[in-house]
């Protein structure tokens, strides 16, 4: 077993950069979009603690960092651990930083013990997994996967209209090393379930079977500023209200029921010109689609679609255009793998189930290159996630830790 | 008659100050949001306009000026003219515009005629007409008339958190003349409609009975931010769909006809954190009611509030904070006033008709303080306002100060 303290102590020391204070519910929050100067500082922490490890770093040119533990055989193909550490704007300590801290422990264990590999293991960072900065997400570890090019990620923008290549070069992180990752023995990653299925069934371990689709689209559209007073409802081309019934709309689509487990959200939704007595003429939102089952999904897509279509139709004045922002299809996690975790867990006298993630992560990606799964550490307060509220307990973190220590020895004598 | 040419051309230069290129359209938009530096650039224009009219000018405590021109009888009360040069964010040359450089033009043309009055005509320039920088429209006149206070008024704030006063100070348009306006003999202001009546009608000249009702309020929702693809529906407290319901369903109350001539509008609507992966925690939005009928008005303010109870109620997670704005009642004019308008539209042989203004003008603040009326100027297409698009042709803005001038001239005689 890891050491739980030193592991918690690590994900409160990182929690602290880019940490902000909640009005409202005084709870203290984490603000870390990726290359941000918060997400650099928190880079910088990560790096010294690998170099206290004893892990050699390196940094490759999307900023995606790993640190390497040789093993017995240098000739052999490492197992790689690890995860994320940029956050959404309203984070909790635990999201991505528990695959990665996580990794750091497992190291610092074997060391301890004296315990050396046949493999080397390897931790890796991925940068900008959350994609709420640049609009793609997993774009670190799917460009190392080679599904995304290095052109695509490095002329991203964000709102400001910087490019995700500017901020790699502003904060120092776009690293010499090739992108292209040679392919992992195998890719295992810890991470917080974000759901609430393990505190559900009371138990503390989740065997991750594999990744829901995911469809994100940007969808701006087009109508009339008009004064609020003056203007007859009938010559309206309002830009906002066209938003709403969208928004609307997409419940309506996951109530139905007709698209199988099918989620919507609007997270992002601007209006323009955003003033009280303006109709507005322009709105901007973002959709985001999750489905486990492809067809649904596509199904899905299609009745939005034809909303759109109906929307632009029927409304003189009104126009719209979508915009693709990231997509990826249902990934299923490999058996083998998720046998090792199920058994390594089973060795801790730990209770497990296998379910499918909710969540995208970078192990989807990594997926790709070689056999992959993941844990899930419970979460409290129906798991919630992207909340300052987000929670996992010592033990919890400690116990999925433990479990990925196991299951990386493993496969690294394989 | 005026000199159009010359009334033209103060329009299209004062037009000139804060103006924008609207990419989208091709369009020249205005933007002069109340005492910001446009703004103040703005006023510094016309105080010189005014001065080189022979006008003696003052600057009250909220920033109103003033300029006066002398009468022959100077203890007589003078008759008022005037309107407010403060835009939207995306505003055409007219909104207001038209009503004060009317008054200048007005002013210039008695001079050349030498033509002198009983009564001292002035021309007033109202600050924060438009509301949308700090809150509450028709602002600078409400507080002339007495209907809101000075202190209510400097302690405004706008997005950026900082004040009305400051920004008076800060512009330098913190003068030193006492806010509350001695009651004029009459009250007249030029303006162009904002709306399609006399252009469906193919008549120049609007008679403006009165101005409808005007709610403004600003709702805030709290829901709870979460994760987009691990939350199940059934745990979201989406402030975003929330608020979006709201949007559709003011719609809904427009469409059902039982409230008689309801507009309502959401112009201002933000989301937070706003983005693409997080259910909101939070929006904000506001809401614009307008009625010719007080008692429909009020129905309509109960239908929403209704509507925002029972969100909160079968919504566990959500809550719903509002404040209001700003809020008048209908505003009838004054029908002697109107009298002298119509005979005088007909003295220059222009076609007139009698109607109710969609929007908010100064004019109603003043009407508290001394018999009021309003003289409406044509516009194209659809009479489309707080929009570039927005366009009055130079004959028909010369015929609306034509028969501004006949009017004080008339007004300033009895
Ligand atoms: N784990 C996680 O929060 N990933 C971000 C990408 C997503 O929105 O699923
Ligand atoms: N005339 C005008 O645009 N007034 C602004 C106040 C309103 O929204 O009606």
């Amino acid at each position: 077993t890891v050491n739980g303290d030193r592991l918690w102590q690590s994900l409160m020391d990182l929690a602290e950069i880019g940490a902000y204070d909640d009005k409202r519910t005084g709870l203290r929050g984490v603000n870390r979009l990726a290359l941000t100067d918060a997400d650099a500082a928190g880079r910088r922490q990560v790096i010294a603690w690998m170099e206290q490890a004893g892990l050699a770093v390196r940094v490759d040119r999307m900023g995606n960092i790993y640190g390497r533990r040789e093993g017995t055989d240098p000739t052999a193909a490492p197992v790689l651990t690890g995860s994320h550490i940029d956050s959404v704007a309203t984070a909790g300590a635990f999201d991505g930083c528990l695959g990665v801290l996580g990794g750091i422990e497992v190291v610092r264990t074997l060391d301890e013990r004296g315990i050396a590999t046949r493999r080397p293991i390897e931790v890796g960072v991925f940068t900008e997994e959350e994609g709420v900065r640049f609009g793609t997400d997993m774009l670190g570890s799917a460009v190392a996967a080679g599904r995304l090019t290095l052109e695509y990620a490095h002329a991203l923008t964000d709102r400001d209209g910087l490019t995700l290549g500017g901020e790699l070069a502003r904060t120092g992180f776009d690293g010499p090393a090739d992108v292209r990752l040679a392919p992992p023995h195998a890719y295992v990653e810890c991470h917080i379930e974000q759901g609430p299925v393990l505190a559900e069934r009371g138990v503390e371990i989740g065997v991750v079977t594999g990744v829901q689709g995911i469809s994100w689209q940007e969808i701006t559209i087009h109508g009339r500023a008009a004064h609020a007073g003056t203007t007859p409802t009938r010559l309206r081309a309002d830009a906002g209200l066209a938003a709403a019934q969208i928004v609307v709309h997409l419940r309506s689509l996951v109530d139905s029921g007709a698209y199988g487990d099918l989620r919507a959200t609007v997270g992002h939704l601007t209006v323009h010109p955003d003033l009280t007595n303006i109709v507005p003429a322009r709105a901007e939102l973002t959709v985001d689609l999750r489905n486990p089952d492809d067809g649904q999904m596509a199904r899905a897509e299609e009745a939005l679609a034809a909303f759109l279509g109906d929307l632009e139709d029927r409304w003189p004045g009104l126009s719209l255009t979508t915009r693709r922002m990231a997509q990826t299809a249902y990934v299923p996690f490999d058996e083998g793998v998720q046998k090792v975790i199920a058994q390594a867990a089973d060795d801790h006298g730990l209770d497990h189930v296998s379910l499918l993630s909710g969540a995208g992560h970078d192990a989807q990606e990594i997926a790709a290159l070689c056999p992959t799964a993941m844990i899930f550490v419970r979460g409290e307060y129906d798991g919630i996630s992207h909340n300052p509220r987000e929670y996992s307990t010592p033990e919890a973190c400690a116990h999925g830790v433990d479990v990925l220590a196991t299951t990386l020895l493993r496969l690294a004598d394989q």
